[in-house]
């Protein structure tokens, strides 16, 4: 097995249970009655890990933890790191040992390592569009339930950044907040008196005399929420200095690259985490 | 609420669990800063989950239970049952309740079910595609790690059917098997010896003579893979009556209803559950 | 400590919880006052597991998990494998280690292996009694709650073979079933749309009019149900070829060899796991 | 359904979790197939816990959590309380509400009840016995991974007593621990200085020279081991009034009259947890 | 039982795990012995809920938490909210339901309100203290393992403020980072790198020319370590209007006052939450 | 690391999801974003935990399991033992490893023990006064959630016994079991009935005449509730070689040596454990 721990930055503590639900999901009852049944105790394998596509990849480690909760004499070596391109056909890792654990866990690792790096290919792929305009690249909490610290990770890996990973680490207040507020003045000194000094604060707007407002309120913030071109990039402009500002709303790989050149700092993509297209990694021995 | 329990045919006790994590991972260790600091306590609120594209909706349920969860005086009423399509812009269902419930409990409920309406409308799809072959459309354990048994019950909801649960509630023999127990007829035998009188074995085959082979054998299905139209035709025709078969491998909307002309019995397609487009799904207060 | 995993085709991550739970209900808060108070922390021990009657031996593996998650120092090494027959007085395992880590695992590691030695033992007897018969000794749902998993693994290890693990990896409809449906047409053409194409289905009958319109169905296997010598014997020959045959109710060692010389294919018994008789088995230091 | 908590001087929250894995280790991934398959949603259904054979009954609470965890409702109400004598096709309770919920949750609340009754029932058969001696029976600690707590209080039920919950409640000081310690005295004085004021200390003793000597250190309690009945008659009248005496080691429904007879203060018995035989209980709808 | 959730802000999914903890961790395995023996099934009873002695109250929700898991039977009416002042002798709450409950409960209950309340004290007793100087009162990482949560919630019922829950919801750079990262502008640019735009970073300078240094980088917030007053005056006047400043290390009661009046924008306070003197609280029935 | 297990005689496996728990508060969903961002992957740190003031150390195991828990690859070397005093500024242990790691799980470690070094150290404070007198200092049930059996351990350390670990180890009767039971002996009658022969039984009395009751009926130990010193000794009197005497209510530090000097056998103080001041500990690098 590789270093320690499995994901840069995040303790296997972390990351153990995930995997072992995802295993016992996938043992259920009675183990993996096919391998039991054929392949013999002491039989041993090699195998690799292998891109049948192009992509970013991500979550190397997570395959990793899987070889190994099945069995820990398994070793696994890669042959790349997250983060990095690999070629259609590329060996991402090399796996050596006991042959019934190599295909008892197969399904899992593959099942991790497609979806992550499905989730970093997209997001590298949109930030190689923007490149050169300074603007970062973010995920949502639009994420698949179970899978939201993993998903960011591999958002990480392509290269893009996060935005929150849930409701108690910043405030994003809302046209709702706001309504139930009875204003975006109230809603506002209502989260700063909340709000601990560590907390950050954003806020949502759909006009440039909401925008105003917000900027006037001192906000760290703002979320643009489904502006037109001119629209953004003059809300850019009055907030420059003043807030970070986030574009928000229909934007696809065809209009990321214009919405980046209005200078805003970040776009945010739903997309990143709930629509993912699992990059086709397979298992060959 | 409304119908107990919260998807047809798994008890809650199946799926607290689950929505529960979700739940918890979106809430942290702190909750939901935004909506303590801003929203009255006593405020109620009316909300529609609404359909913001058309599709077939799958997962009411889990939003059901995402807002009981938070908080019991929510109450839910559905305008439109899983399993049905939805038109854009259509209600799904009704909230009434506290306000801060509604919103802390809103991300997770529509995380569920905007994932689980994009696998039973892309399924549902299919089905359409391939109406009056009897073909049937089968999902995998490509599945996204901690969500198989909610995928493959949307996949139910979008007319489609259900392979394996998992490595213990059916046996499917594959190429590393053969190799590992030195022979086809080999690994069958192992493989009946070890099943008990309920489990059912598959055989993967790749050519023609494996699968006459395979049918000497007395399996009960073949997995087809990767086969040309005429190859496939040919083994259909040769296992009818004899075996179950599943065409496997490579088949997208474009190719399906050919495939499906050939007689196979079902097609089975990783990306059911693998690739998921989300159906964008919101909550109008 | 021996081979991986503890119980042959059972990763250690199915059972370690279960031993885990069982070790903590043991220790309790405090743990082992009375080793904690008596025993020197250095002491070191070397013991024996010893059949104290004749009996096949099975859940060797669990003692050992028993012993190693109390301490990873003690090493137990064992002297015949499970599904072999021991004699009275003979070593099943030698233990060497920490004193205190042999005490305090002591007796949850002779609960689980004499509870399912047990069930070995009175398996592997009744299937040397219909020996030559080519009919199966098959268990039941009717098993300790939370053992479901170790008891079928200790009939398989005395000769035996499981009927189902649970409610979802098979069919078996019964009486209560066919009444609410309206009929055992109805109630398999529901079945049969409901399940997988991996999911076997069978029918419990009472009469050979039932029985006759099971078989037209098509079903995989019947359950006769409580049927005395002739009918059962007439049963069989009518499903030869036809559907799989389980002979159920009221067999007992007596009358075994009896029924099975019908040529059912599988009888199956309650009693293997609801009321097993532990096999004495005893630590020596 | 009854009254709360489900087994007297158990809070439910000590029960639930128990129940809860019960029911999930049947239920699987998938669910009740069959039920979900054939049964009508809004089907309702009445039926009766009837005993097949005659017994003293215990865990009809455990029975209610069952049905009521699968779904709340359904209502059970009991015709006998735990720990009362019913006869063969006695009524124990009635149960009315949705047949899905009935049928699932069936086979998981007669496991326990069945069990639990069994164990009552051997216990009731031998406090019958010595009916009139004093002597109490009590349980061990050879109880099945996961019930002690239910054991037990079946014991309770069935008129007998417990001995210790676990290692951390009392302390028992054992040959091997003697061994370990170098002595009696040297053992019992570790165990006297670290045990709390409220923990109690038994020793066993082989011969009345150990028990003289262990009688002398003060120790609240004598396990006097495998004594023939002259020995075990002396042991009790050297200890009376001075420690309670336990006799112990090949006690049978044969002897334990004899035995009780001798005037010892309890008959410990493992086989009432650890070989236990069910009490036929079953569901008539 | 009153309003939802039990802690304001903070959903019962989100407590009610820990106080089930608590609650398992008082019953053991065999529940209230001295309950279940003496008082009788049906007994009712009426209790209060009693300061001993003056302070501000928190964690009433918790004790109500504890109360419904043993027994939802059991009603609890506050006459005092979280956060106000109780007179040594006020009634908190009034209880009123089946007696067994109430007693079994009652120690989890004041545990967590006497514990709670004294957090609560403290705290207010030093906002108080600081009252007029703007200067805000905020608790640390310093807390009782299990119980972050709830002590970050007493603090601010007691009227302070929290610091960071955890390692992840905001960047706070110490010597032992700088000093690995070969200087505080490295540190603080690779934070900035890997940080997303909702996390703020802090950054702990212990001299003058640090804190230029680290206002010319732009953190977000100074932690000002171990100043004595009239360095810690010029920190402040220089940090004015580039970052917020937080005074920590060596500040009791006394010296509070004359920190506050510095200007600081926040006093950090372990002991807060690692040296809590209970509030005497008691249940009379 | 050092010996196992990590705290003497508690098994890790008791102990570990204790210290799980607490880095996975501290760890929340993104891990460590400091060190994350700050620290490089491959540096290494030697570090010593040192305390920062006198006192009598416990919970070194703990943070041994902390570092463990974060990265095996961390070696802790002891250099004082559990229940020894440190001065101020002594090294307790010697950390080498990864510095990501001893970074991460440094606050943990710390937080855990400082609080069993407060607890540690104010009993052996207390036991220090009470030195020569024959009296035991024993602790309560009002520990901090969560925390009992490691509170319990530390009270042990400085030289305490413990009171019972929770509500089903032993039997203690107060003024309100009395009332709803109708009185004292049918109380105890009650109690003595139900419990097992290795539960003690304790009853409070509030006066002489109660105590002289409880005597004539055998209790274990009696519970003396707020006694003046006079009457105290007038108990102690009474009671001896009839039951053991606790001493109970009231009793401070000031006022220990003079009850203990009346010959009473416990004195029991919840604020060893309820109102803990932590002993200041730090990792310097």
């Amino acid at each position: 097995m590789t270093a320690t721990p499995a994901l840069p930055g995040l303790p296997d503590i972390l990351l153990e249970p995930l995997v072992r639900q995802a295993l016992l999901e996938d043992l259920g009852r009675a183990g993996d009655l096919t391998t039991d049944a054929i392949v013999p105790d002491g039989a041993r394998a090699q195998a690799r890990l292998v891109a049948r596509a192009p992509g970013t990849i991500a979550g190397l480690g997570l395959a990793t933890l899987a070889f190994r909760l099945i069995d820990p004499a398994i070793t696994l070596t890669t042959e790349i790191a997250d983060g990095h391109q690999a070629a259609g056909g590329a060996v991402l890792a090399r796996l050596d040992g006991p042959a019934r654990g190599i295909l008892t866990a197969e399904r899992v690792a593959l099942n991790f390592l497609g979806h992550l790096s499905g989730i970093a290919t997209i997001t590298a792929g949109i930030v190689a569009q923007i490149a050169g305009t300074g603007t970062r690249v973010v995920c949502t909490r639009k994420t698949l339930p179970g899978l939201r610290v993993v998903q960011k990770y591999a958002v990480r890996a392509g290269g893009g950044a996060n935005h929150r990973f849930g409701l108690d680490d910043a405030i994003l207040i809302k046209d709702n907040h706001i309504a139930l507020a009875g204003g975006v003045a109230e809603a506002f000194a209502r989260a700063r008196a909340r709000a601990g000094h560590m907390v950050k604060i954003e806020l949502e707007v759909d006009t440039l005399s909401q925008l105003e407002t917000a900027l006037g309120l001192g906000v760290d913030a703002v979320l643009l929420d489904n502006m037109d071109l001119p629209t953004l990039r003059q809300a850019v402009s009055m907030a420059r200095g003043r807030a970070l500002t986030e574009a928000s709303g229909g934007i696809t790989p065809d209009n990321a690259a214009a919405i980046a050149a209005t200078g805003v700092d970040m776009i945010s993509l739903g997309w990143l985490t709930h629509s993912v297209r699992a990059l086709d990694v397979g298992l060959d021995i």
